[in-house]
């Protein structure tokens, strides 16, 4: 088997543009260096424009019983943007970093793991590689059919390490455990719009809003846990249409905002509500869009090992995190513990996005113990 | 004495522009013809663009012990605005109608009101006009500076008849009695900006708004009176200054309206708001406008003589009412009763204003009779 250098992977698959959604030839150069690793590569593409095509892969090596331990990821990557020094995909190094759109959300990672599992004894059990092309966007053809695939075989990882940028100010500083989920939604009081000196001509649907968002922001929703601050619902805007001193509007409308932990799921919560606003007046209109559900992976093996390999690697315990933004962790806790742990963030999403030789490497060798870790029985 | 023919006064009035606020020449061609009745005038000019100049006349005609009745109006005008058959500040008759800009509000009236006052003996008491430049403006240096004259003078009428077109679909079918004051309020709580997902480190003005509003439409003002609707409060607007879905706005706003009868003055009102407004957040700030106050003149004398004035010639029973926009006779009140009776008011302040020939004629017989009532002890 060759040894794989994670820098060098990680450039060949930067200097592949693969702006979400990604298909084609950016999985080609993963194909390769997997399959020369001896794993079975299964590709399949999904969807039309917009939200596709999209591209996923999953990347199996099985060595007999054991424990099945998953690495998850994603090929695309966010437009490069203006202002780059030089073509955003076309992989350089300067400052002993590695530059490019993606150096750091997250081909650096996925070739961080290529490397690792290059470098490591497999003498039984499962590694696998779970990678979508589209993780940046509505993800509508990415991980959700990733898991459908994996379901339809039966085939169930015990656990999953996902390569997203989490750490903070240095390497190891931060592993994401889990996160809140989002729920967005808009209410809407209709009347009869009217001369204010003729009230009993028109119906004002202000106050009706206005007991609304009172009783919404009285809800308590929990006290928090352990891992995760107590839910809260946010309103972000009022609105009405007019605004003419003599004029009773014909409707009125809020729009919010609930982040909420695993003690609730986004249903449960536009419930709740539904059922209060509607209390209220029943005839509002309420809608909603679940951006993501919360999720916890237990306290456990995998919880162990990313620590263990950090503290082995940097010399630091890492704080056990439930904040940021969501990833691909929301579907596949549906499959097992999820943990999600990559490099410092400060660059991602930006122009001259990079990542640094030394923490690529670095990455490298913590994902080589996790992966050897977890193939122990 | 002449006996002036209301409708040649009329038109001779309206053939002076006068758009609001007037002074000068419109007040020359009425000094001109109260001198000549005998009374003494008195003209005061005061400020500057844009309230001002606004010219003021008081005319008095004093004989002697008895009742001091008064006739109030205005010779601005709105502006006349396009689409005119000919020259709006040409007064021309058609089809039996004076037409021209301030025909209708309410050059006319006044015309009928000194041809009245041509027709009458005047045995004993004092008639006055009180004829001001400015009550189509904000009338800063309108009405209350008469009433700053007469207090000055410590001259107080008994009762004053408003020349302002009342009537609506045939002369004499209402008599404005009274009308509903007005209080515009802006109501804005602050808090801190911050994203939706640290909301600790963010306030939300949202809720406290929303309280606010909701408070304020539970309170139950009154139950109306025999002349007036019960006071109303309504919600004319909600806003925020930001609607991103993840962003805690940094302050909410609302504006609202009160109409109120005369249970209620501004000032209280706007005592009554913020305490309400402050008790649920005493930082929330709370802005006022009184456009007018409620007034109402009780019943007696001056509600007798036009009511009997009008049966006499119209042979209708007028509707005494508290509707509709206001008057001067909202600062008037505070001298003695007023009334406002007018021409049909279907064509005020728009273009091609007229006022019926036969109206005219009418309403000065009209108002002869109140003169005259009025004078009697």
């Amino acid at each position: 088997m060759p040894v794989i250098d994670p820098v060098d992977l990680a450039a060949r698959l930067i200097s592949v543009p693969s702006v979400t959604p990604a298909s084609g030839a950016v999985f080609d150069v993963l194909d390769e260096a997997l399959s020369g690793l001896g794993f079975t590569i299964h590709r399949f593409t999904l969807g039309e424009a917009p939200d596709g095509p999209t591209e996923n892969m999953v990347a199996i090596r099985e060595r007999g019983p054991g424990p099945h331990v998953g690495f998850a990821g994603h090929l695309d990557v966010v437009p490069a943007g203006d202002g780059w020094e030089g073509d955003a995909f076309t992989a350089r190094i300067a400052d002993g970093r590695l530059v490019g759109r993606g150096a750091n959300d997250m081909k650096s990672a996925i070739a961080a793991a290529v490397a690792a599992v290059s470098a490591i004894e497999q003498p039984s059990g499962t590694l696998s590689f779970l990678i979508t092309g589209d993780e940046e966007g509505y993800a509508t053809f990415g991980t959700p059919r990733i898991i459908d695939w994996l379901n339809d075989r039966a085939i169930r990882p015990d656990m999953i390490l996902i390569g997203e940028p989490t750490s903070e100010t240095r390497l190891g500083d931060t592993v994401k455990i889990g996160r809140r989920g989002s729920l967005n939604f808009w209410i809407r009081t209709r009347g009869v719009q009217g001369h204010v000196a003729y009230p009993h001509k028109a119906d004002n649907p202000v106050p009706r809003l206005a007991k609304i968002v009172a009783a919404l922001s009285a809800l308590h929703l929990d006290d928090g846990t352990e891992a995760f601050p107590p839910s809260n619902l946010e309103f972000v805007a009022l609105g009405t249409p007019t605004a003419a001193s003599n004029l009773i509007p014909g409707e009125a409308s809020a729009q919010g905002n609930i982040r909420f932990n695993n003690l609730h799921t986004g249903d449960r919560l536009i419930a709740l509500l539904t059922e209060t606003a509607q209390a209220v007046d029943p005839g509002c209109e309420v809608r909603t869009r679940i951006s993501g559900e919360a999720f916890l992976t237990p306290p456990g093996k995998l919880y162990e090992l990313v620590t263990e390999a950090i503290r082995a690697e940097c010399g630091i315990a890492p704080e056990l995190s439930t904040g940021g933004g969501t990833s691909d962790g929301r579907f596949l806790i549906k499959l097992c513990p999820v943990v999600d742990f990559g490099l410092p963030n400060a660059s991602m999403h930006k122009v001259g996005e990079s990542a640094g030789v030394d923490d690529i490497e670095t990455l490298s060798r913590i994902y080589r113990r996790v992966f050897a870790g977890g193939l122990e029985a």
